[in-house]
């Protein structure tokens, strides 16, 4: 346990990580090696293969990752929130994390809330709002509730578009909504009347025309075969969605271009993408959603299907006990600022978009996007290193997302709580990041773990198993 | 002189590049550090500062690489060949490399020689072609002396539509055609009807709506801007441009939208690009034209502005020297190999792509481009090595162009002639391969290293200065 030799950039042990006495790291930093120190703490248990029910664990999980590395999402088709997704009804608002009440929700959800019903109609300005939320006449429940995902806030509304992801391999379906890019945008919990505008140019005129599109293509818009293709051209497809953006748009356009009459029209929907290069991840999260559902339910499964933020909560859910919720205190990003913010205005971490590091990309992927660090700050030295420690605590490497720097190594997948627990390394996330008032929107983008607690007791859960 | 610790992946001093002794690099692999063997020969004499006639070489090098790197190449237009490019004629046919005879150019150029001569309608066929080009009736010329570049075989025929690229920093233009993809094409040495009816359709569809998009386009499309972009998604712009390829098409769309009357038409040239990933490559290529042609008859320069091959012979001019070719055979590429065809097939070097690497990207900006190894052949850990080598005989590093695993260092600029001459590192190329008969067409990829004479007899030219 005192030295731990890890996969370099090249393929040779060349990295060391160093888990135990940190004197030795300093040796080996002596010699000219880099050393990262882990902080160690000592297993709690060795690691259990079956539960007290006995049911084998390893068999559990390894069927849990190969159904999600076996799921195919494709983008079918697209439509409004309260007609497609299952169950949603009038007064239902969805939100990114674990369930919460309306007064536990953080200042950029409850901002998101308000701004949402203003748009709905539901309330005529932002202080009506916020009494129609406290009121009780609004239904409060998580995306993932709903087979959805929300970056950020991530407030689904009843007349919001979303897009319909299936999952060809096992039929099930996921959604999202549309983008709107960064800044004062809703996700981040801004409104007034500039954010209200584009949410409605999105819902007249961005939507009809990626509908029309998209239900053009024969066979739909594979997203894992984009993903695959982002993660060679260095995005990590959650805070860096440059290539993804482009190879959507390479994909969606020229069925734009035959089903949108009007030349000017179809102009304006490809430069709203064009000029936003996080427009892919609100395809990439409902893909990361789509692979992870099937694994919902294996019994015994220890890896994660769910783990997601509300900016008040962290939430993580276990493939083997799909229903429950292990629930810490959401955590304080480590960040860059936007000028004239600084780390006093930030909320803390929020957003379903960790569903990408669930399903094995995303901030799990960073060695595959060294220029991320630009934006989320850090080196690629940093983001190389992230991926190489996610290794530790995922039961598998992805078959299907590689990673060109470490020789096309699979991207680690699967989150396992035993190993979480037996190391002590929690998830790396990367992300964006909201003012902690209502109405502003975004302020920066970084990186933190996720909290121990909701880890600890999930361990918990299994060893009662 | 043993030893030489290089800048790593991580910036830190990891990797070692061992020039001398073999027996000091096995004794540092044998402590677990990668370490590369590179043959030493001894200096054949100090490094030249000055010329025998007084001029300052570092002042002569320091102006010539700030001129590439201050150049800025914006693409602002297109027209037919033989309008605009100054100085041709009806009965001039460009190829790529230095000067040659018919009799001497290899199969692929003659292939795409006769090609363009039955393509221009000055021949029935290609025998007919042959007989043509054999008379004297038509005069070939490298495309380096026009202010062009041609991958491949470069063959430029007077009706061809060619790219404008002005350099908007020092005001001179650079051209190429359009790119037609990869296979039976003609700038593989391909010809036949196929190959005629492509060429018919970029010069009837492609090229009116791209022409027409490009000049609506206010201050043009900023192909600096777009290189350092693509050297951030895994591109180094030379063998792999999907990134490129994918932020053209986001810069151009929306104009193809507005000015293309024709849906359907707009759809098609849209798919035309997107279905080929090397289209990019015939803008990176005159962009790197037109920043390093400032560069030319600085007097005292030791840099490469020109490096070039015709399949025949490899070619090289100095910025100092900007007339005189130094000229030897062209190398062998170790390739990867499409189905059906072996080395046995491959046509020596050639292409005036090289353009690229002597600007400062393509082979030079491997470190960038990992994937890039699932092409050319070799390992991501190849292509980090081969930039690192590259810094060995370069003058500079890039400003605008930079690479994030190593950090975002700029890339290898600027080719010095005496450094290669000191080291015996010769510069490092990746190319596409053509089949060495004509008619046929691309046979695979690969690298290789540019040949030794050229680069000898140009030092002896230095020395004589």
């Amino acid at each position: 346990m005192a030295k731990k030799t890890v996969q370099s950039f090249f393929g040779t042990p060349l990295n060391v990580v160093n888990v135990g006495l940190r004197s030795f790291a300093e040796s080996v930093q002596a010699q000219g090696v880099p050393a990262a120190q882990v902080d160690w703490r000592p297993a709690l248990v060795p690691r259990m293969q079956v539960t007290r029910a006995g049911v084998d664990i390893e068999a559990a999980n390894t069927e849990a990752v190969n159904r999600i590395m076996q799921g195919r999402p494709v983008l079918v088709g697209m439509g409004i929130a309260r007609e497609v997704i299952p169950g949603y009804h009038d007064r239902l608002i969805l939100h990114a994390g674990p369930p919460i009440t309306w007064e536990r929700m953080c200042g950029p959800q409850q901002g998101a809330v308000m701004g949402a019903l203003v748009h709905e109609g539901l309330a005529k300005d932002e202080r009506e709002a916020a009494e129609l939320a406290a009121s009780g006449e609004v239904e409060f429940a998580p995306c993932h509730h709903y087979h959805s995902v929300g970056p950020m806030a991530g407030i689904v509304s009843p007349s919001m578009p979303v897009f319909i992801i299936e999952n060809e391999t096992f039929g099930n379906v996921a959604y999202a909504t549309q983008n709107e890019g960064l800044g004062r945008v809703l996700r981040y919990g801004a409104f007034g009347p500039d954010v209200y505008e584009r949410l409605r140019w999105m819902e007249d005129v961005l939507y009809p025309t990626l509908k029309a599109a998209v239900e053009s293509i024969d066979g739909g818009i594979d997203l894992r075969a984009l993903i695959s293709q982002a993660l060679h051209m260095g995005d990590e497809c959650h805070n860096r969605n440059r290539a993804g953006t482009s190879l959507f748009l390479r994909a969606v356009t020229p069925a734009v271009m035959r089903t949108c009459p009007d030349r000017e029209r179809a102009a304006q929907v490809f430069e709203f993408i064009e000029r936003n290069d996080h427009f892919f991840l609100n395809l990439s999260m409902p893909a990361g959603k789509a692979m992870l559902e099937p694994a919902e339910g294996i019994e015994g499964a220890t890896v994660l299907t769910v783990m997601a933020r509300n900016g008040t909560d962290f939430g993580i859910r276990m493939a083997g006990m799909p229903d429950r919720w292990f629930v810490a205190l959401a955590g304080i990003v480590d960040g860059l600022y936007l000028p004239g913010f600084t780390a006093q205005d930030a909320n803390p971490d929020i957003g379903d978009s960790t569903v990408t590091e669930t399903a094995g990309f995303g901030g799990f992927a960073m060695a595959a996007a060294p220029a991320i660090a630009r934006f989320v700050g850090g080196t690629p030295e940093d983001a190389t290193r992230a991926t190489l420690e996610m290794y530790e605590i995922c039961y598998a490497e992805h078959e299907h997302f590689t990673i060109p720097p470490l020789n096309f190594r699979g991207t680690p997948l699967g989150i396992d709580v035993r190993k979480v627990a037996e190391t002590g390394i929690l998830p790396r996330l990367n992300t964006g990041i909201a003012h902690k008032e209502p109405g502003i929107g975004m302020v920066g983008a970084g990186v933190l773990r996720a909290p121990e607690k909701c880890f600890a007791e999930a361990f918990e859960a299994v060893r009662e198993w």
